[in-house]
């Protein structure tokens, strides 16, 4: 039976140190986020977000605009919050509404203040290897690694997704050179033919590709640690809600064969929190 | 045996189409090209740029500087270069000499003439998924890759090398939804355990890790596409010079097993040169 990864209990360790860190420095870091329509989902992970800077004595602030906002309107708050002394971190919350143009919307952020990581010139500095902000996610499951033992130094890593939050800033992650870096990596997707014969050769297996319990007992060699970063809301007639949360692998199977892995929730959902403030923090801190 | 990829072909009549494109298009492409030092290899790779830009009617401009120039009398070259109307692209030869840091230079380049695809801006813009300039040496293998009838979608491609010029972006550019990626990538280097097991997965095995004929028969399995990045030159008491040039691939033995091979010299080499003459002539058609 798998070691769990226990995401929420490091993550709390984290959020401990930053409340530490921040009380000694006796700066307050400043955090907008950007908050456009009201899905419900990106409501859920704002609040969770402004919880968490509560916690640890970040200032939070959400700035909400109605889903129809102009892109002119929305690159004005972004170059005030830009502007602003005591905001040292900005965040747009996504998805989009489709009239705005993600890429357009995350190069109007001062890339100082790029909290999120998703500048093209912070993307461009982690691919060179000399990252400003590491993306939340992708720095959360390095943690989370690390801090379980299984450091990814010379292991073959296997991401399933290619996506730009997480399948392709964390492959230029585990590969780079230095601590924390040096996996052998593979990058897998709906493209991939005879997907289990390679993910059976993974010593670290990343399931981030959005889709429930895709990943199975079969596609897992024993002894492999499984990291989860799917959150999926699926039918359940026995749940109270009527729907649960599942990652994208079947965890009571996988968890027969894997030497380690990650719950959901509770494993990298924590940790993009935790890692989203420790870039809040880094940012005030290099702008004293 | 192995059919040959011929680089060299390929790019002579990718060198024909440019020069139509311009004398087409009536505007000269400007680029400006800055050689620091005088390492000799620096100076042979500056010479074939400018006798291919002659070709095909790019106006090529050589700033020359002794190796022991202050950053801020470089940094003043650059600014220059990016201000004129006549340069639409500028590369800096590298290697720099150690006192010139080479991500400091590289992100002087106005973004829009950074034909050499390195500025973290691009190099982010590549790894989002919408790319300004594709770096030469990516997007020469992308092309004999495809000229070759080896579309790289849905295959296994190993890379060998994690360098900023050639293993990452090429990582980058292959794994990519659309035209030209969708291969499933895994990269290698210094750090990775049972090398051999993993090149022998491959479909199409890259190497670009400087190290002559480092890459043997045993490990390539019998049909693998082999592109060799590798430019070494080692001592041939038989060659009248006394040395010769060898890629990174055990040419003779390895050409009996692979399907295909491109050969060094005459293979990556001069889709380099023809790819980033390509991006002069996009830059100009862009600033138009």
């Amino acid at each position: 039976m798998a070691a769990i990864i226990d995401g929420k209990a490091i993550a709390a360790g984290i959020r401990a140190r930053l409340r530490d860190d921040i009380t000694r420095s006796g700066i307050t870091p400043g955090l907008g986020i950007v908050l456009v329509g009201d899905d419900p989902a990106s409501r859920v992970y704002v609040a969770r977000k402004r919880a968490a800077c509560a916690e640890v004595g970040i200032h939070a602030e959400v700035i909400e605009r109605s889903a129809d906002i102009a892109l002119d309107e929305l690159l004005a708050d972004i170059r005030t919050l830009n502007e602003r002394e005591d905001i040292h971190g900005i965040i747009v919350q996504r998805p989009l509404p489709h009239h705005l143009d993600a890429l357009t919307v995350t190069s109007a952020i001062a890339p100082e203040k790029d909290v999120d990581g998703l500048h093209p010139e912070n993307v461009g500095l982690l691919l060179i290897g000399q990252p400003r902000f590491i993306p939340a996610t992708p720095k959360g499951i390095r943690e989370l690694l690390l801090r379980s033992g299984n450091d990814p130094a010379g292991r073959h890593v296997v991401i399933l997704g290619r996506g730009p939050l997480v399948g392709k800033p964390l492959a230029a992650l585990l590969m780079q050179r230095g601590p924390g870096g040096g996996a052998t990596v593979t990058v897998c997707h709906t493209g991939t033919r005879d997907l289990a014969t390679i993910t059976r050769t993974a010593d670290v297996l990343i399931a981030a590709i959005g889709k429930p319990r895709f990943v199975t007992a079969a596609m897992v060699r024993p002894g492999t640690v499984v990291i989860d970063v799917g959150i999926n809301r699926i039918a359940d007639p026995a749940a109270p809600t009527g729907t649960r949360l599942v990652g994208d692998v079947d965890f009571e199977a996988v968890a027969k064969v894997a030497a380690a892995i990650t719950p959901v929730p509770g494993g990298v959902g924590p940790m993009t929190v935790a890692m989203l403030l420790e870039n809040v923090v880094e940012a005030a801190q290099e702008r004293r």
